[in-house]
């Protein structure tokens, strides 16, 4: 299974380069932020967004400061995620979770302020079109706002929320769904591409992040707890609906396979219609979604 | 006592009119959000920004989306601030606070995306030259992490870290001084305003931080619970440096006349270099702040 492992190396470096104040009286909070931030991973989201520009012809690297702001979103989630008030986690990716090192109060201010770095590292060091800039930030606020992933997160916490497939489908599309897809889409609008070419590139982003749940549901029962970072199960333990509770295994495991292949037709037809550059590794990360064991 | 009521309608009219998604599914936290965001008060930063528009000559409307913005993000840090993992606060503004109503979790929730539809509201709704803009929200943002507000509540909450008085002149400068004064300097990089312009409004609305602090501290001490709407004393029970344990209370009143006196010698300097505008209201909100009972 190949990963796009160089663009992963140029988000890692540009991440652990990444300082968020110099005041020797705020170094707690960069360290419990660090913390979670530099805590490994693939680094799916960053990736997409590096792979997009390369899809487009254009830099890899001068997306970085945009796809790095991505993963700082991510990271806040999984921080807010993890706390006792929401799923009260003591594991991830094999690590005690934010709150049990740093305690809940710095928990919960790492992930504020992650998010807020997040916006002013793509403000202040994001080079690109104003305008075009100004659609990639409206883009990112509006996948991780009620309309996106707090929405999602609030349907997963809110028992009465969502309910059924359709629910279920709605609930991950909002909470995972509409960031990854902002992976691929904020490229577009910073590149100023074409209206038919960004939506043809959603369209395959939002598959990718079906795609991308389904994998996580189904890994969260067969995964070894070593592979995931964390106890496994811990889906059903949480009461929590997911597409193997829905579906069964076997169920589930035809729908990835039919995402996948949808994805795959998407990237290829989004391609085709944009641009000179190669999608290969964005063909990468969609075969990785598929296929990955943790 | 006279306040810019005028403008305070306006911003509460606008606020009013906000909804965040129209998903039935997510409703429960957007009434989770608009309970704390619609609790009235007197909607300093706001106002705040809408006078600066004025003194610069400008129709006031034409801010609003920045200025309910900058209210929805103070709404967000109130949220939080009251976790019981923070303060620990049950009642604000004369009501119980949103954890008490929704639940930890909904409150968490509701303060994160709070801060999430702020951005989203400022860079989809508020019109301007796109370079004004982006330095307008990059001021936000900076205003807000590790550099402003989280940053000051992390020094709150890390009782080793701001000590002595210019520990805690710092420490409120974050916490609180930031964001009011980027009320009054993200007006001016919307509208363009010269450098000379920008740094003389700065210098004025961090003296009215500053003014907003030692008086919300003399008032933790002096007022009455039904005024404040929550307990007096909760600085002194929650074992917080003030301006009043530093300073005593004559002390912090004779620094709060200094401060005013400083804060409307700043703005007749500012105001007398920038434009065709009145700073009439924000004298008026200055000798608020100053002379506020709650």
């Amino acid at each position: 299974m190949t990963y796009p492992d160089e663009l992963r190396l140029e988000v890692e470096r540009y991440l652990a380069g990444l300082r968020f104040t110099d005041d020797p009286l705020v170094e707690g909070l960069e360290e419990a932020m660090r913390y979670s931030l530099l805590a490994g991973g693939k680094r799916i989201r960053p990736v997409l967004a590096l792979a997009t520009a390369r899809a487009l012809g254009r830099d890899a690297a001068q997306v970085l400061p945009l796809a790095a702001a991505i993963e700082l979103i991510h990271t806040y989630s999984l921080i807010h995620d993890d706390l006792p008030a929401m799923d009260d986690d003591d594991l991830r990716r094999g690590r005690p979770t934010n709150h049990r090192v740093y305690g809940e109060a710095v928990a919960i201010l790492a992930g504020d302020c992650l998010y807020a770095e997040a916006f002013r590292l793509v403000l202040t060091h994001q080079q690109g079109d104003p305008a075009g800039l100004l659609r990639a930030v409206a883009e990112l606020a509006s996948a991780t706002g009620a309309t996106g992933m707090v929405g999602g997160q609030f349907l997963d916490v809110d028992g009465r929320a969502a309910t059924g497939p359709d629910g279920l489908r709605h609930l991950h599309e909002l909470k995972t769904g509409r960031l990854i897809a902002a992976s691929v889409v904020c490229v577009l609008f910073l590149e100023g591409a074409s209206d038919p070419a960004t939506v043809a590139y959603r369209r395959f982003a939002g598959e990718l992040g079906v795609l991308f749940q389904i994998v996580d549901d189904i890994l969260d029962v067969t995964g070894t707890d070593a592979d995931l970072g964390k106890p496994h199960g811990s889906d059903e333990r949480h009461g929590r609906r997911t597409y193997v509770s829905e579906y069964g295994l076997d169920g589930a495991r035809k729908l990835a396979a039919t995402s996948h292949r949808q994805a795959r037709e998407r990237l290829a037809h989004a391609a085709a219609g944009s641009g000179t550059g190669s999608p290969t590794e964005l063909e990468q990360i969609t075969d990785f979604i598929y296929t990955r064991t943790s």
